[in-house]
């Protein structure tokens, strides 16, 4: 259940001693052997990109999307940190390549913590031989374990395809709105493809999973999602292989979101009717970011005003004499007006720890969900302060 | 110090009941005899916009620009409530017109509440008489007090210009981000100045104010800022008395941000060097809205990171060697690395009930501000539940 599971990769989490809790914070995700593969890998499009994002980007695009080993920190994002963090994230990708024997061109790397504090590269450095040293086929509970911040519990996925695994990591609890990628994911698979098959997939698994999420509406300067196809295993119909890495995908997204920071519900948002895909989706988002919208999921509170405003609000096409909102199953509001209905089926929905909310646009075939969670007061105290 | 300060209007405020604490809920707002003189609006870009929106939109249409009256109503935003809540809001203008002698479509309506329920016009109805026969001159602090919903103070303002005074009031709490409108604000004045004049300088006079001030990026279906022009004073020269509106509304608007919902801190976001004032306005909005930022601002915690990530994601031109942020006076973070500075100063000024954010792009001369508030346990706490 993890990053190892697939045929042909090893993993470690250590703590090397950039969290002063001792917790592990250091993870490594190699072939085995260090022998380079097919990559693929998409990053945050926030322009005040992290300079692991920026030197991963970089080494992908030099090797033409072949790797051989990841490597990841949590406790300090190395973002905003200027030239000495690019020189720090290159150093992290030399010393992990000397660990494993390949190129420094053939590692890419991720920083997730604070943002704006020099990495201590001394420690890092230290680190990244012992975590080459334990480096095994069993080690991708602790690489998950590793890469955590605020997150409560670690996340990971394994889906068998036809022939062939894809195991997967990923950390992300706030700063999580993605944009065409994620908070940091890691996927791993032993099927056979190349390179270009394994960006066109990832391309296409993202797209409903990790760009259908939102905890805050808050784009991360470190997100990335990369994927390393390792082979060895069948050479997998394109079609199957994208549908089992977006499963992969979704896990790990949906993951994320039930661990969103502070939050008590898991919400799923969904527009349908509207007058396009991407409407939908920035109808959907509108609502899942509304900081009244979520409070009003915190308090159980059905107020579907909220929902209908902020959709007018969204720049889409909206009729309000023939929008439908359902929480549950059940409609309470149609042609922007409350609808008789049963009010303890749905504040018994409102109650569980699962809230579906439905506004049907009813002007086209335009659909899309976006998973999302509560604001609450948890939230506020985890973002309070950074000490 | 109100609506009726400027010469020739008057105004009452009653309890009709559609609170059930017995507030005041009916402002009414008239020129003196219910003649019609020169007004202009500005209203909600919401598509879901509110029954009373809809109503005064056409009336202030159908008159060419004129009116006698505002009728105000709080506790309930007669906003998807469907026929019958144009119905009403239509019921609301008879009625006044009845009470104050003008024609229904020279009276202009707003409500501010909950959105959803059908108002309960017997109550409004029979409350309109009674305001009516309680207008007065000094009846403006008793208007701008029946407008109140979640406000903590009420909010007023006088203008004197030369050889003219302005007067105004308004509500706003949350669900409070303005786009061309705000929430309920309606300003008087004695100056001598025809209906285009009026609508020009009020399109002016809402941009750096109404619109550059936001609590939670949720603008609102009931959003409406009205203004009539008694005359009887001065003829004002157009360039001051759009000045005079403009320092009106900004102080209207300043009352709604430091009385935003659950707020402890008053933010002005400052960002300069942009590309263009547009793109200025849009990286200072998604600061000012950022969820995250805002738990900092709560928690006096100066993260410049944060403030940098936003910009990021604004979808302005940035550079990051470029930007350099301060926090009061004192500049923290510069080419996108953090600078030696006093963080005794720096914590003294968050720990202010003001605080000042300033991001020099340092690529053109675009210059915005926008106000806003901190996300706090209060904020959520109000709006968690609607009973």
């Amino acid at each position: 259940m993890s990053v190892t599971s697939p045929h042909g990769f090893v993993a470690a989490g250590v703590a090397c001693g950039i969290k002063a809790s001792g917790a592990l914070d250091l993870a490594l995700v190699a072939t085995a052997g260090g022998r380079p593969v097919p990559a693929a890998a998409v990053f945050t499009r926030n322009r005040v990109s992290a300079a692991p994002v920026d030197v991963s980007r970089a080494h992908i695009s030099a090797t033409d999307g072949r790797a051989a080993a990841v490597v990841l920190n949590s406790g300090n994002a190395n973002a905003a940190t200027g030239a000495g963090g690019v020189e720090a994230a290159e150093r992290m990708c030399a010393v992990t390549a000397d660990g494993i024997g390949c190129s420094s061109s053939e590692v890419l790397v991720c920083s997730t913590g604070l943002i704006g504090i020099p990495l201590p590269i001394d420690v890092v450095e230290a680190g990244i031989p012992k975590a080459a040293a334990a480096l095994a086929a069993d080690g991708g509970g602790d690489a998950a374990e590793a890469i955590r911040t605020t997150d409560t519990v670690r996340k990971e996925v394994v889906v068998p395809g036809d022939g062939y695994l894809i195991g997967g990591m990923a950390k992300g609890a706030a700063m999580l709105a993605p944009n065409m990628a994620t908070m940091l994911a890691v996927l791993t698979t032993d099927a056979a493809v190349d390179g270009a098959a394994l960006r066109s997939a990832l391309a296409l698994a993202v797209e409903g999973t990790f760009n259908a999420i939102t905890i805050d509406g808050c784009t991360s300067t470190n997100d990335t999602v990369i994927v390393l196809a390792g082979g060895g295993g069948a050479a997998p119909d394109s079609v199957a292989f994208t549908r089992a890495l977006r499963d992969a995908c979704a896990s790990l997204a949906e993951q994320m979101v039930r661990d969103a920071e502070g939050a008590t519900k898991f919400v799923r948002v969904r527009v349908k009717g509207a007058a396009s895909d991407a409407e939908a989706r920035r109808a959907a988002r509108k609502v899942a970011e509304s900081q009244l919208v979520k409070c009003s999921w915190y308090g159980e509170d059905p107020y579907w005003g909220r929902i209908l405003s902020e959709i007018g609000t969204a720049g889409v096409h909206v009729d309000p004499d023939t929008v439908v909102v359902s929480y549950g199953d059940t409609v309470v509001a149609a042609a922007c007006v409350a609808v008789d209905h049963d009010r303890h089926a749905v504040a018994a929905h409102m109650a569980g720890p699962e809230i579906e909310i439905t506004a049907d646009l009813g002007l086209g075939t335009g659909d899309a969900t976006i998973l999302s969670a509560d604001l609450t007061h948890g939230y506020v105290d985890e973002n309070m302060g950074t000490s």
